[in-house]
């Protein structure tokens, strides 16, 4: 997605050697006419595949998810990284690693919004050692739902995420892939 | 607004006697569409006011404060809950405690999105002890942006939030007030 690259190296910044930062549009300020033309790349995309749910993890997840499921016309479930007191039912569980937060938090998905008869597609901002990607497809597993694939909005494709994800089998699809990080310069796949 | 009340009713149900779960379209599953008309409603309500920003806190604001930037074409900035490791610049902070999560945390917004030459428009899912949106407003006085108001989907009417923010001055608008939980039903104010 040109507008994209084209927004990553305009606004985008390294933080260390692995860490870039999108802060201004995507993490912390979201600009919502580039979200929703996201949510279009996807469905375009993941067009005529049946999706019948959209399936993210708060928060970063969450604004492109919505604009995802707006163009196909379903809806949205964001996975909960802490399971609220107001939790009173049956939940799908999975363990992720955030190397940003250094910690691992449980996710969580109630039963009631993942059913075996659905076709899910899984979105989320950044796909990079793979943590969050896997809780949300270990989810769907759970619920015997079929993965019908992953969005992900940047891909760093040097690390080993992605490839895992797709020697599963499973089909992902990228808005923007980083193929390296060099001399503080940001290079696409 | 009519739609937002139908299917609070239809869908909404009561855990004890002042949790109200609206999480099949609001707080864990998202409808996009009905989410798109709350982005009508509020930016209707707030058109004409020269608002520059959205201000919310993750993670359930996140889809309907996305709404109102994009219908009123300014970007979204959301507050973090927990400062990331990536940040590095200055920030602005709250303390807010949550009746639903029994915790007390600290949210955040960098100083990079907030500026005083904001005008900034509050968003937010619940308005019912007021923690969230106290801390929001905290975030917009420290700034010194100019608050133009507070939109919220749900006010929960017999809870002191909303009456404590109008005493101050500011205006609130909700999209649904519930004046009360009678039997085990919901009673709109």
């Amino acid at each position: 997605m040109e507008l994209l690259k084209q927004r990553i190296l305009e606004d985008g910044y390294l933080i260390g050697d692995s860490i870039l930062k999108v802060d201004s549009f995507l993490n912390h300020q979201l600009d919502p006419e580039l979200i929703k033309e996201m949510g279009r790349e996807f469905a375009g995309k993941f067009a005529n595949q049946g999706i019948t749910r959209i399936l993210t993890v708060e928060a970063s997840g969450i604004a492109v998810a919505l604009m995802v499921g707006l163009e196909l016309g379903v809806p949205v479930v964001f996975a909960k990284k802490k399971q609220p007191a107001t939790f009173v039912e049956d939940i799908y569980t999975a363990d992720v690693y955030s190397f940003t937060k250094k910690e691992k938090v449980s996710i969580c998905v109630s039963k009631r919004y993942l059913t075996p008869q659905d076709k899910i597609l899984i979105i989320d901002d950044f796909l990079a050692m793979g943590a969050a990607s896997r809780g949300l497809v270990s989810i769907v597993e759970q619920s015997k739902a079929e993965l019908v694939g992953v969005g992900i909005v940047i891909e760093k494709a040097f690390q080993p995420g992605g490839q895992e994800l797709r020697e599963k089998g499973i089909r992902v699809e990228s808005l923007a892939r980083i193929g390296a990080f060099e001399n503080g310069q940001i290079v696409f796949a």
